[in-house]
């Protein structure tokens, strides 16, 4: 997607070996008009593919899930990193480790937003290691649900994610693939959009 | 806010005491639709505010925070709820503790994010005790920025968050107002909006 890979070049910040730091318009301070972009673009590939729900993880992920959803008319669930007191019955777990933040968390979805009739796009801000993916999809198969595509706003093609993602069948589909950091300046592969 | 008062009437329920559980349309699953309203509702308030920034803080006041900043063209920052890695220079931060999750947190927000020029309308999910509110108005205070109020989703009346937020200066506008629950249903104060 063009018009993201011109963002991250003019507004991403290369941090030390892997890190790039997109907080002035996606993880932090969220741009809705690139969202809605990002959302149309998503929907454009999936809207004859009979999905039923978007799925994302919070935070990061909501803003965009929120207008791919929005774009494909869809409902959108945000699985959540810990449980709530008031989510206490019917809930599918996964473990998730985050590199970004060093913690192991239990992520939830409340199974009754879930059936074996529902067919699931996940988004999600990062592709790093697949782990929250991975997570996202282990709960939706427990609830008898289908896993169409990981959809990812930005994709780190020199991490395992995508890699894991596909060889346990899933497509992945990603806005923008960060091939490499080359003196603090991001180079990109070739998107899948 | 008629639609969102019919909504949690259909599909809130009441659970215990004082929890009112959203989870279908709002705090786990989100019905972009209703956002959408959510967000002209409060763009039409504040239209003419001179509004340069949205602030939320995650997770569930993302989604009616987006839309609003959408329907204001404006910006939306959502404040984390713990440190980051990449987030490590000119963080404000502020301490909240959630009743709900029966934890404290430091919440926080990057620096460069605000100015002394900015005007900030805060928006969240819940107003209770107005525990989180109050951490935002802290760390936008310490950016020298300004807040012209606070826009609530539910408010529950019934505790002390906007009386706090109202002896500290700051307007409180709620779409809608819980009363109090009344053999498993609620009962609606007038709204704001």
């Amino acid at each position: 997607m063009k018009l993201l890979e011109e963002r991250i070049l003019k507004d991403g910040n290369v941090l030390g070996e892997n890190i790039l730091k997109v907080d002035s318009f996606l993880t932090h301070q969220v741009d809705y008009q690139l969202m809605k972009e990002i959302g149309k673009a998503f929907a454009n590939r999936f809207k004859d593919a009979g999905l039923t729900k978007v799925v994302t993880i919070e935070a990061s992920g909501i803003a965009p899930a929120l207008y791919v959803a929005e774009a494909l008319e869809l409902p959108m669930i945000f699985a959540k990193k810990a449980k709530n007191i008031t989510m206490n019955e019917g809930i599918l777990t996964a473990e998730v480790y985050s590199f970004t933040k060093q913690v192991t968390s239990t992520v939830s979805i409340a199974g009754k937003f879930l059936s074996p009739d529902d067919r699931i796009l996940i988004i999600d801000d990062f592709l790093a290691n697949g782990q929250a993916a991975k997570g996202l999809i282990q709960i939706i198969e427990q609830a008898g649900a289908r896993v169409e595509a990981v959809g990812i706003v930005i994709e780190k093609s020199f991490q395992e994610g995508r890699g894991l993602l596909e060889k346990l069948g899933y497509p992945v589909v990603s806005l923008a693939r960060l091939d490499r950091f080359e003196n603090g300046q991001v180079v990109f592969k070739e998107a899948d959009i």
